[in-house]
Formats: C-alpha cells, sequence, structure tokens
C-alpha cells in the first residue's frame, strides 16, 4: 500500500491504535478480552495487519505442490496469495496480483502451470516471479525488472508451509529446524491430502484459537474425540493422575525405541510441539481408536504414536498419528467470520478403499469441527452483548488460552509501539 | 460494557451525540425526522443505547412461562436476554451471557430447565441468576457470588411482561396498575398462543411504529382488516362522526354491565389505552367479522368486546378482543430491518379444530402484516434518497404518528442531555 | 438532504474530501488509482454525490415510454428516479419520493398511469410533478405549490434519454446534438427492446469501465465477440493496418451513399462517437457475423452499417448496427458492486420468430457481458489486496482507460476544489 494512502487515512487509523493500545494496558490478566477485540471492524483491520501480515502462518504441505509448476492459493484478509513450486525443487510465494493493473492472478485453489499468466491481458511471469512479458507496447521506458510479483516470505519446516507477510520477518529458525526433526519420521513429502473440508464459524478467529486452546469444553461436546484424545499434555499438569505419567513413561520408552521424538518443546508462547499418548488401548483419532489407514506415515513401524500436537500462533494446530495426520488453518475473514480449514494426511501410496475408509478417517474431525463451531458461535453472540465483561479463565484448565491471549496482547502492545523484537524462547 | 471502552470509543460516539442532538434541535415538529435517523448506523446505535436499553419493552406473556424452569428468550439489539419462571412463581430477567466467557447460555427460543446450564463450560446459575458452579478448579480466591447472571428488570402486569434493561428503569408503576385492570377481566394466566409469527421488514424500526400509529394508510393497503376496524378509536377524533358515537354509547352501556374498563388513558405519549368498538354489526377481527374462537377470554360473557388497544412505545400495540387477542413485539436489528412479531391468544383451553380454526383466526393479521411490511419498506427506499425531506404529517390523520415522534424526540433530547426524568401523566 | 444534515456530518466528510484531493494530487498520470478509489465505502459516497449526481447520465430510450402515462424507474445510488411522459409527448424526471412521509412513489420498473399516485396515502401528482391532492385534511396553511416532486433534469436526444441530477447541470448540448444528428438514421422512436439483461458484477463501477475501455483484454477473453468486432475504431490508432485504413476508406464511401454520419467526434474525454467497420465480412454482432434482424433499423437500406460507438461517461457505452443496436447503463450499488443493464433494439415492428431469433440477437453480448463480469469480479479481488499498488497502463492498447481515469480524476477533483466549469471540446 503507497505512503500516501497510508498517510491520508492515517488520523483515523492513529485513533484506533490509541484506543486499542489503552484498552490492552487496562486490561486484566486471566480476563478474556475486551469486547472490540472480538467483534469491532476496525480492531479487525488492526489484527490483520499487525498480527497476519507480520507472523508466520502456516499455509498447507510441500507435498501439495510437488511438481514444477503446481501452486496452490489462499487469502490472509483481503490479500490472495500464491505458493509455486519452481526449478530444483525451490517453493515461492507471492502476493497474486498482477503488476499491471492488479487482478488476481490464480483463480482455482491449486494447478499446474508452465508460466504465472495473468488471466486479464496476459502478462507473464516466472514461477520465481520475474515479469517475462508485458504485452508488445508498453513503451521504451518500461523496465520489466521492476515489475516482478512481489514475494511473500515462505519456509517448507519438515514439509509444513508457513508464509509470512512481512518485509522483515521475524527469525523462527529455532522452531523450524525443532518442527523439522520431530516431522522427520513422517516423511512429509511423501504424505497425500485424503480429504478435506472448508467450513466457515461466525465468530472472531481469536474465539475459534480460545475454544482450541482447552479441553475444558470437551466434556459433553465433544463425544467422539473423547473416545481417544487425553484432554491434557504435560505431566505437569496438575490434572496429570498417576495413571497418565505410567502411560506417558510406558508410550515414551517405546517412542525412544523408535526413535521419535517426544518431549514438550516451547518458543514463547507461540509454538509448541510435543507428544502426549492417545487413551489407553486407541491409538487413532477415530471412533474406535483403531488406526484409519493400514500404511503408516513415512518410517514407522508402530501405529501407536500417541499424538504429535503442534501450534503456531496465529492459525494453525496439528495431531500426527502412526496412520494418518489432521492439520487445521484458521483464516479470518471478518470480525465475526473465520474459515477453519482441516486437512487428514495419509501415505501418499495408501489406497482409498483399501487402506483406508474415507468416512472413518474424517468422522471424528468433522462432527467435532462442527461442535466446535457451535460453540463458537454460541460464544460470539453472548460476547455481542451490551452486557458483556470479560470474564476469569481458570488457570487449572484453561492455561492454553491465556498463553494465547498474553501472546495476543503482548505481540500486539509491541506493536503499537512500533517495536517489534524477536522472543524466542527454548521450554 | 467496561467504563475503558466507553472511553476508548468516546470521541467517536460524542461526535454522533452531538449531530443528534443538532439534528433534533433543528427539526420541524409535525414533519417526519430528517433522513440520518431512519438509516444511520451511529443513530440506530444510539437507538438501542437510548431508547430501547433504557426503555420498558414488551417482551411477551406470562403465561408463555407457566412453570418452573420454563425460560423463554429474545434479542435487544445485539444483547441476548432470557426471560424465567423461579420458585413460587417469581419471573426473573437477565441477560443471556455467561459470566465465563461470556457464552449465550440458551440458545433455544424456549424450553424448561432445572437450573441455568452454559453448554460451553457448564458454568451452573440458579433460576434466580446466582452462579451455583463454576466448574472444579477456578482457585481459592474466586467468589461465586461476583458472578451472578446480570439481570434485567422485569414487570408482569396483568399477564404482560415488560422488561426494562437500564440500572434504574423509570417508574412506570401508574401504567402497569392500569393495564392490571384493564387486563383483568381476559384472566391473561390462562390464555395460550394459538398461533404466532414472526417476519422481517427492511425498514427501520421507527417507520415500523409510524406505519403503526396512524389508519390513513389503510383504505385502499388493508381489505381484510377494514372489514371490522374502525379507523379511529377516539370520540373526541375530529373525525368522529354522529354514528360512531351512538355505536360508542351503545356499546359502553353493554360493557358497563360486563363491568370491563373502555375509558382511554394516556401514560404521557408513550403509553395509552383504550377500547373502541368494532364496525357494527363485527365483533372480532376476522373477515367476516364473527368471532375465531368459540370459547372467550377470561370471564367474558359476549364476544362483543370491541377491541382493546394498548401501546407501549416503543414496541408495542396489541388488540384484546373479546374471542381472542393479537399482541405485536418489534424488534430492531439494524438501520434498515426490524422484526415483527405477532401472537394470536386464544383461551388456554381452547381447542383447535373444535373451538377455533387457524386459518380464520390469522388471517386478518397475517395479510395486515404483510401489507405494512411492503408499505414500509416502499417507505424506507424513498427515505434513502438523497431527494427526501422531511414531509408534513396531518394533524387530522396522523397524529399518532405525531405523538410517537415527539416522544421520541422527547426522549433522545433527554438522554443526550443526560437527563433523565419520570414523565408520567394521566389523560 | 437538508443544509442542517450536511452540516451535522460535515466533519467527517471533509476529512474524507481532504484525503480523495491528496490521493489524486499524488496520483502518477498513465497509472491505474490508488486502491482506495475501487473499494472504499466513503469514497463510494463521494463518487455518487460528485459524480452520479453531477453528469448526465444514460437512463434508457425514449421509445420505451411511449404514450401519456408511461413511466419507467431507475435508481441512481440510493436515490429513487421515475422518468414518465406527460403532455403532448413531454418526457419528465423526478425523484420517485413523495413529498408526504417520502415512500417510494412508483415501485415498479415500468408501468403506465393517469396520475402519480403514492401508494401510501394517496397524494397524488400530475404527470408534470405538481401536487393535485393531499389528502382531505392537511390544514389551512398547506399550500400544495410547494410540495410537488423534486425535478430531475432529462434529456431526450435522438431517443436516448439522459438524466442529471444536479441542479445546474453542465451545458452538454454541442453532445446531444451532434449524438441527435448521428442516431437520426436509426428513428429511434420507432425501435423496440427486444430484450434486456441485469446482471450484477461485484466490483467498482470504475473496474467495469475501464473493463470496457479497452480490447486488449478481447484476445483469449471474448472468442464470440472477436468474430465480428475490431478491436479499435480510429484509423489514426497506432495498431492501425493498412489493410484496416482500406476497409475503413471503402466503407466510407459506402456510407456517405447512405448519408450517415461515421467522422470520430469527442466532447473533452466524456464522450466520444464514431462509426468503425465490423470485420471484413461481417455485418452485426452476431457469432456469424450476419444480421440478428431482417428488417433494418429506421431508414437504413443495407445492414452494412459497421458499429456506431457512443460513449457516455461515467455510464453507458453503446453499438449501433444496421439490423440492431445494443445499449448498456452502468449503475453503481456500492464500492464492490455494479449492475450493468443491457438492452438489445430492434426496429418495432419487427417479430420475434420471423425477423429475428432472440437466441441469435442475444448471444454474443450475453457471453461477452459474463465473460466481462469475471474479469471485472478478478481484477476487484487483486485491487483489494494489501500488496495492490496502481500499475502502468499500455499508452498503446489501453489510452481508452487512460482518458476515463484522467477524466474522473479531473471531475473529482473540481467538485473538490468546490469548482465546476464546463469544459467541452469538438474533436
Ligand atoms: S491486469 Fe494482469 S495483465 Fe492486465
Ligand atoms: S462460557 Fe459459560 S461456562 Fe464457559
Ligand atoms: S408518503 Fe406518499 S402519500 Fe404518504
Ligand atoms: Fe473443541
Ligand atoms: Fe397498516
Ligand atoms: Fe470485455
Amino acid at each position: 500500500m503507497s505512503d500516501l494512502l497510508e498517510h491520508a487515512q492515517d488520523q483515523q487509523r492513529q485513533a484506533v491504535r490509541e484506543a486499542a493500545a489503552r484498552l490492552l494496558e487496562a486490561r486484566s490478566p486471566g480476563y478474556t478480552l475486551p469486547q472490540p477485540f472480538y467483534n469491532d471492524q476496525r480492531l479487525f483491520d488492526l489484527d490483520m495487519k499487525e498480527i497476519f501480515e507480520r507472523e508466520w502462518l502456516f499455509a498447507g504441505l510441500s507435498s501439495e505442490i510437488p511438481l514444477k509448476g503446481n501452486f496452490m492459493t489462499m487469502d490472509v484478509g483481503n490479500s490472495p496469495i500464491i505458493i509455486v513450486r519452481g526449478d530444483n525443487g525451490a517453493i515461492h510465494a507471492f502476493h497474486n496480483v498482477c503488476r499491471h493493473r492488479g487482478s488476481r492472478l490464480c483463480s482455482t485453489e491449486r494447478g499446474k502451470v508452465a508460466k504465472l499468466v495473468c488471466g486479464y491481458h496476459k502478462w507473464t511471469y516466472e514461477l520465481d516471479g520475474r515479469l517475462l512479458f508485458a504485452g508488445s507496447d508498453m513503451g521504451t521506458t518500461f523496465d520489466t525488472s521492476e515489475y516482478g510479483l512481489h514475494p511473500v516470505h515462505v519456509r517448507s519446516a519438515g514439509g509444513m508451509l508457513f508464509i509470512n507477510l512481512a518485509e522483515q520477518p521475524e527469525n523462527c529458525e529455532p522452531f523450524f529446524k525443532t518442527l523439522e526433526f520431530y516431522l522427520k519420521p513422517y516423511d512429509m513429502e511423501n504424505v497425500k491430502v485424503a480429504a478435506s473440508s472448508s467450513i466457515i464459524e461466525e465468530g472472531n478467529w481469536k474465539l475459534v484459537i480460545e475454544n482450541n486452546r482447552e479441553c475444558y469444553h470437551c466434556d459433553g461436546s465433544h463425544p467422539e474425540l473423547l473416545n481417544t484424545l487425553q484432554e491434557f499434555d504435560d505431566t505437569d499438569d496438575p490434572r496429570a493422575t498417576e495413571a497418565y505419567k505410567a502411560l506417558v513413561a510406558k508410550k515414551q520408552a517405546d517412542w525412544d525405541a523408535e526413535k521419535v521424538p517426544y518431549q514438550l518443546v516451547r518458543f514463547g508462547r507461540r509454538n509448541r510441539m510435543t507428544r502426549t499418548p492417545l487413551l489407553e488401548g486407541t491409538v487413532s483419532m477415530t471412533t474406535d481408536g483403531t488406526p484409519a489407514c493400514k500404511k503408516l506415515l513415512g518410517r514407522l513401524q508402530s501405529p501407536d504414536m500417541g499424538s504429535l500436537r503442534i501450534l503456531n500462533l496465529p492459525n494453525s494446530w496439528n495431531h500426527f498419528m502412526g496412520d494418518h495426520a489432521v492439520v487445521f488453518q484458521v483464516d479470518p475473514i471478518g470480525p465475526l467470520k473465520t474459515r477453519v480449514t482441516t486437512k487428514w494426511l495419509v501415505h501418499k501410496d495408501a489406497v482409498e478403499g483399501v487402506d483406508y475408509d474415507l468416512a472413518k478417517l474424517r468422522k471424528v474431525w468433522d462432527a467435532t469441527n462442527d461442535q466446535d463451531r457451535q460453540l463458537v458461535e454460541e460464544n460470539q453472540r453472548g460476547v455481542n452483548s451490551s452486557a458483556y465483561q470479560p470474564g476469569p479463565y481458570s488457570a487449572t484448565f484453561e492455561f492454553g488460552v491465556v498463553d494465547f491471549v498474553d501472546w495476543y496482547a503482548e505481540r500486539m502492545q509491541e506493536a503499537l509501539k512500533g517495536q517489534q523484537e524477536p522472543h524466542l524462547q527454548l521450554a
């Protein structure tokens, strides 16, 4: 966006930034946020600018674009993005916006192309973003080298793709490298998306994330999920029983034997990964706890890998099991609307109907997603009330939500100060 | 809403309040309002805050929640409300917002519960709003007595329920007591809702009320209604003919014999009630003027009770006849969108298909509502024009509209001054 | 709109006007506009006020309202307009807003009436806008002469109707007179609308016009259209080949023989008209280039009239051929939504199924409209991106777009200065 445009609208924006800063300054830690953070269009715009255009966002899997010319698209707020495989396996990401008159370049969700050709007037870009052809007659002073696609940072870590729209993204290499290490056994270049769903939740993205960051609501809401899921994943959790600790110890011995990592690792409050057992006697998030896919992922020899949980604020949580993985991507659409995309991954050689049954594979998370959607939407309806006021989180059951809200508040406060410092930390 | 939040947004709101005050100061009495009062989002927000969150609103019938644990819900703007029957017949109203993370508590229109349990994390409230249970682990300093549901004032008057979202509602006891007296013969605890409809009108709530406050438009628009309805209800009306006066005198003698009140009573411009005959030879608002229900309401012995008309600004008008009653509730949704809910009441022992036929009961007001919806929507379309300017009301035909607009302007002007005084008055 | 209302909202509007002026001042000529001109609600409101409420807008055909009492309606932004045939063939236009309480007067697209009667309370206006009847009782001081309909300027030029909502419209007589001269051979009083379509494009009106002002995108997007259309229409165009020039010379000789005008005429950048041949061997915009209608328009003797192209910024382009004409009207609905209405005209005596086949008549422009809609919508999606920045037009292929954008910027800049001068000029 041009400086001038920024400038022209500065006054109003500045007032919003100051109001946001005051509200965050005065908030009560351990309590839900003040109402406007959940429903005000102007604070949503601020979220997009200061969080979603600055943080590393989960954007899909490198295995979704295996070949040169394969691309996939997504939207970060109003900004269409394209991720494309170029030469020598390189992965590029760009703003999906033609430098001529601004048309969206690729309009399908995925595809395969030789070059990136704008559908409007056929300006043609190399897979690395360089402008190759701009019509026959742009005048003698026109310099194609000035009109390449605007690049977006992209990092493939263990087969998960992350993009970052900032000019100078924060350095998250410690997280990415750890992620690579944790995902190595899954050989993510050889997975395929067996199924995917994209649902719209009529709620603010922060309520979607808050909902995910606790299992306090699971009991009574998620019968399918609770057939297999441990409601917590940390032996230091105050709720951890001796039985849980014994189960963990037993499974960790197995995992050591298989040489798969399991330790809880944190990078600030933004990233977290850990492997935790499923409920005793179950090995996969299916209704009966048996594997959904006969062919295991990567080099794994046993389906009994528990669940490798990976968190990437602000937009993704994930479960990797022995037989399949489920990855989640959160795309805010408006202050009261969020898209949640779920992908079920299996070994790329697994055959539907032979190695896995689609219905069995999807059932638990299709049900859980729909239940969470209803919870989020009811939460939003109450939060919109003139009587809403921030309420207290339970330190025991909702520390994950507190972590998220604190992370959000800190990041936003830094951004509003115009400062931004890396604050990686290893747990 | 927290003080801080108010403060953070004060500047913009203050500008809107000042603009509204200037517009009202300069308006021409006897003319329609300036355009923004009919279509501006910011003035709509002001209406919600200063009118709908301060006035007594018709909210349904006590007979709709006859038993302990029966509840019903409604929305006042963005604020979900619950009305519930507690111990000993007491009726309570609350903001339908959990004090934990703000989820809407009850999501259905009506139902029956032992306690009010939040669907999200099972916080549990007594029917009188006290928090009973907040999970097992809110920490040692958590005091449940601080987390009861936010109460909403509720008054049952003669079986009609009124709620008020203000902390200190205006004292409207003179109206409520008079209403009790007028409704006594109908024994409203023993009516049932035989039918109800809820329609959306694409128009500002004030245009919906203006439409209702005159019958200048009835001729040519409401053929079904005009089979039975008197277009005015006051012998002092300049349009009142000798024949009308004679009819009124004759009927009032009958009503005296039945000991039912009929006198025109006003409370400021906000409330008004009076009984007026239907057209000679008709006794009920049906297409042929005959009763819709064989079983009469309450202690009434004759169906020929005319129509008891009850007005409660800003959100209700009503017709009570001998055999049935029709009550109306207006819920603003946005500057250009209003919900109108109609309920047809009969004696609770009346049996459908035996004592009454649903189609006959509903026909007149289903037709009339739809006709009024069209009129309101065409009115809104014209009012949105850049060429719209306030036009003159007829003092003869539209004094009821003038009364409404004056009431609105006065209430708003008081609110904008930050003063609010009760101004009851008995006509 | 009352002065007071203006005043009450002045402060915010003034900020928007200043921001718009700064943005236009700093724009790069030859480049697309800054983002907010394509997607900001406040700049859209400014477009409506300063462009659509000030310019002459194409509004339909006089032959659509041939008889006294025939009317048709349209919307200019939020303002409903009525155009009606009165006495002695006179054509009147008014704001379609009752002076009583502001209801829209005529709610259908077209019709025939004796008087203009408001559906709400039957206020009745003469076809020339005078208020005849305002109910029986508006009081003794009420003066009907003060409550006529607010007039809108209307000019019929050669059978095309143009309206202007300004109080003192710019004098465009040179354009209108020239248009009359060019349209004379078509005898536009004797055409009929054989078909019409109204489509919604999810894009800003300026992107709709930009799309129309170049054929750089035609290749690859408009196969049906390119069967017959010349991509340019000026022998001075740098793309004009010797073959094109020879074709033009040959056709112009024919047209001279038929005494039909063809010369390129411009009125500033706003209006432009010229006749250009279709592709060699084709005479009408049909898929095979043969006439769609056997009966020719007006006094024409040959179908081979090329295409008379007429541009009227901001809302119309047109193609007049020998056998039929296609006229286009652009109605902005919101910053991201535009209605495009297309009408296919044939001789009024032509008989469907005998002289013309509807499917053949419509096919090319139904297809082309849908293709353009997709292009505009993709353009809008990219322009909404935070990464969008103004891009360069090709001077060769897109000079028509440059002309439009320059016209827009100039008109807006004049308006923002509060100055408005006629700037007619004959090419
Ligand atoms: S907008 Fe992409 S080539 Fe023109
Ligand atoms: S929001 Fe109600 S219990 Fe948590
Ligand atoms: S609004 Fe037109 S007659 Fe009343
Ligand atoms: Fe959940
Ligand atoms: Fe009515
Ligand atoms: Fe086109």
